[in-house]
């Protein structure tokens, strides 16, 4: 309390006094006179200290929060953040801070983890020895080099292919679209994990599909209920993401991945495996693909190049089951004619002469050690009712709510407060209030993670408690 | 017959003497001791009087051909080719020349007509300038200063729209697509012409819908048979070129234009309008589009950038019917998201500082005399059982074969002989024998067309001659 009652503030000053309090206490965390895990002093008492108005310390305290300096824990006090830079803020830093909101929303990288420059000088690789040819109408398949370097990309994923097994698509989105279409026809049965990404449950129904959900379990898919579904509606296709799904993060057993190849084959479905982040596996053993297991020609792998590169680029690919390439072929034909030969050759040259190892692998180490902040502060700081499930790659963090909680109305009341997050009801085929989240660390910086979890923690807390009073309200009421 | 007489051939060399003869008959063209117009000796008259046999003649002429020197006319003789490039062909141009096919099957410009340097320095502006943000995930509807410009190009056409009615597109194909999805269901009815470009149908029978067939006149689609389709079966739609029908080329006359927007208010269907090409007018008067004079908000406008700058692109943009803005934008958004960053933000730059005007203006001189030159070939040499639809614009031009003749045996015949066309039966709906095919002056040379053309008519009239041939025999066996 010493150092407190050492701060000095000039009454006659144009500047607040809560302004000049703030910057005082951020000069004391700075200067390392305050423990970076301390609590900040009641308000009342630091009040009386300085001989100022409680408001005024209520109003420095929320000022230091803005800056993410400290943060609140509900019913214990304002504590100080254990984050490494805490370097001075200056005026400009400050405005930017306090403008600052922790966006956990988005999965794609921010564009300062693009390969800009190398990607740059592919493009003008393109331009200065192909010239028109780039302009012109492609083979639909794509572009036969840059198949070709896809063929040796995937060998670093025990994934042995030719090129003429690829099929080049405008990002991964279209791939679901297409296999929509050469495949499935208005009424077809179709199994998807529940919870799954929203964007295929839209082209599924916009094909006119019916989709039958299977709960996930944190080793993959309830394998018991699929079966029985499988053996029930008997489905066309089963829409599953093995490798740290989205949005929950889990990771199939690969028992359930024998098993998931096992049925396909047995009960004659297709499998539609949406690679999302293989690449992106904080184990020490390796992980693979299901398609790299297709024994039985009965997998259809779709590839983004989104979260690994540039999502802007529209750029994937797709290994169709061998007996569909032709519907395949032909679905793509109907969609889009064909990827833009500009960025397919840009890519080629990139994966030729570029640094793509050295980008994942850098991506890689950045998400690993978001992914592990994130991870650590979620187990120190999550309200005990609520839980998580485990994760060990990509790059979402599944989240649950008290049951009977609804995750929808606390995404509302975190977007309040600056903190994004996305409410397990879009991730579900049939609407409905659900209690889980999505936690995504890929749009927020390294530096950010711990205090926007922090953050969203006490909003979790301060949420669960009013909630909790108006309960105990209308108990009264009764 | 004096010239003929002068040629020396060494019979010593270790050149053929049929190619020699070629090569002195070729020098006699050049150098203007040849009229243009003249047809070469008879086979045997030259062979007596060079003390040669026939087939060293024959074979001389078939080279003379191959260089595209002189064209056959079935029962009368061989010609040569009224054409100006009459330079001395060199070896490297006579391997040229002997490879040449005559390819009016494309309807894409050839790269060498593509604004590469511009386009170039588009790119690389986006590149110095706006960096990871091309690469990022981007408005679904389009990039926004790519909209506005694209409304200030619409005002030369007649067409005043907002950004907000702007929808990008991954190119035209993909807008058809989109539309399917967005606003038409599984058994839906929609009226299309007939014959239409066939990727529309593709696209259309993927969705499942019910497609009707009217078919088209020479000022538009059969307006008595139209209305009668839609009073019976009341369609959600129609699909329609207006402008430079593909495949036939046809304009619609102004009567049938407001006749189809009155009838989309007064029985409710919506026009789907592809413009395919009203640019490319090479008419006095102007053309403009359904679009522009919707005043039901019935009308859908989709547009191709693939015809005018670069196919490879793939970019174009549609404006919506108003009321059908929701559903367009979500069904761009299952389709793939988004349209590339960087292509949408590098064309951008092209409409802002390059000189898309005087390309349009150079595409539509250099398209305009290449219809020129085809169909003034087509009214000298046509087979006389044969018609055309005389064209007014755009790069297509529409034949007929005589009746109960198979166009697509006489595309497969022309294409043995090195001429590519693309045969009727393409661009119906229902699959049948047809008489008809479509010639597009697009993607061969312009020195090129009068040389394709008369070997095409000389092939038609060999195919003709075959076939009747053929019926006689019957006729005889009977």
């Amino acid at each position: 309390m010493e150092k407190y009652k050492n701060i000095k503030l000039d009454r006659d000053s144009d500047e607040h006094l809560y302004y000049q309090l703030a910057e005082e206490i951020d000069k004391l965390i700075v200067d390392g006179s305050l423990n970076k895990y301390d609590k900040l002093p009641p308000i009342r008492k630091l009040a009386e200290i300085l001989n100022l108005n409680n408001v005024t310390v209520v109003n420095a305290y929320k000022i230091l929060e803005k800056w993410g300096r400290v943060y609140k824990k509900i019913g214990s006090g304002t504590y100080i953040i254990p984050i490494n830079n805490s370097d001075y803020l200056d005026g400009e830093k400050r405005e930017l801070r306090k403008e600052s909101a922790y966006d956990f929303s988005k999965t794609s990288p921010t564009s300062d983890l693009f390969p800009i420059t190398s990607f740059k000088n592919a493009i003008n690789s393109v331009l200065d020895t192909e010239g028109g040819i780039a302009f012109n109408y492609q083979e639909g398949k794509g572009y036969y080099n840059l198949r070709e370097s896809i063929t040796t990309y995937l060998k670093g994923y025990n994934l042995f292919v030719s090129p003429d097994d690829i099929q080049i698509i405008s990002g991964a989105q279209q791939g679901l679209d297409i296999v929509s279409k050469g495949i499935l026809n208005y009424g077809d049965t179709i199994i998807v994990e529940s919870p799954t990404y929203a964007g295929a449950i839209a082209t599924f129904k916009n094909r006119g599909l019916k989709i039958i959900d299977v709960p996930i379990l944190e080793d993959g898919i309830d394998m018991e209920k699929f079966e029985l579904e499988v053996r029930r509606h008997r489905p066309k296709l089963f829409y599953v993401m093995p490798n740290f799904q989205n949005p929950t993060g889990i990771l199939y057993s690969e028992e359930k991945r024998k098993k998931l190849i096992e049925l396909s084959h047995e009960l004659d479905f297709y499998i539609l495996e949406d690679d999302y982040g293989t690449e992106l596996n904080y184990l020490d053993s390796d992980v693979y693909s299901l398609k790299s297991q297709d024994e039985y020609d009965k997998v259809i792998y779709i590839k983004s190049f989104s979260k690994i590169f540039m999502p802007g680029l529209r750029l994937g690919f797709m290994i169709s089951a061998r007996k569909l390439n032709t519907k395949i072929a032909i679905a793509k034909h109907t969609t889009d004619i064909a990827t833009s030969g500009l960025i397919q050759r840009a890519f080629y040259y990139y994966l030729k002469d570029g640094d793509w190892k050295s980008q994942i692998e850098n991506l890689k180490k950045i998400m690993h050690e978001r992914m592990e902040i994130a991870l650590n502060t979620l187990r120190k700081n999550l309200p005990k009712e609520c839980r998580l499930i485990d994760n060990f790659g990509g790059v979402n963090i599944w989240v649950y709510l008290p049951e009977k909680f609804d995750s929808g109305e606390f995404a509302e009341f975190a977007r309040e407060n600056n903190v994004m997050i996305v409410p397990g009801e879009v991730f579900y085929n049939s609407k409905r209030i659900t209690n889980d989240f999505r936690i995504s660390i890929t749009a927020i910086e390294t530096e950010a993670v711990a205090l926007g979890i922090m953050k969203l923690c006490s909003l979790m807390e301060e949420y669960l408690m009013k909630k909790n009073e108006k309960k105990d309200e209308s108990l009264i009421t009764i």
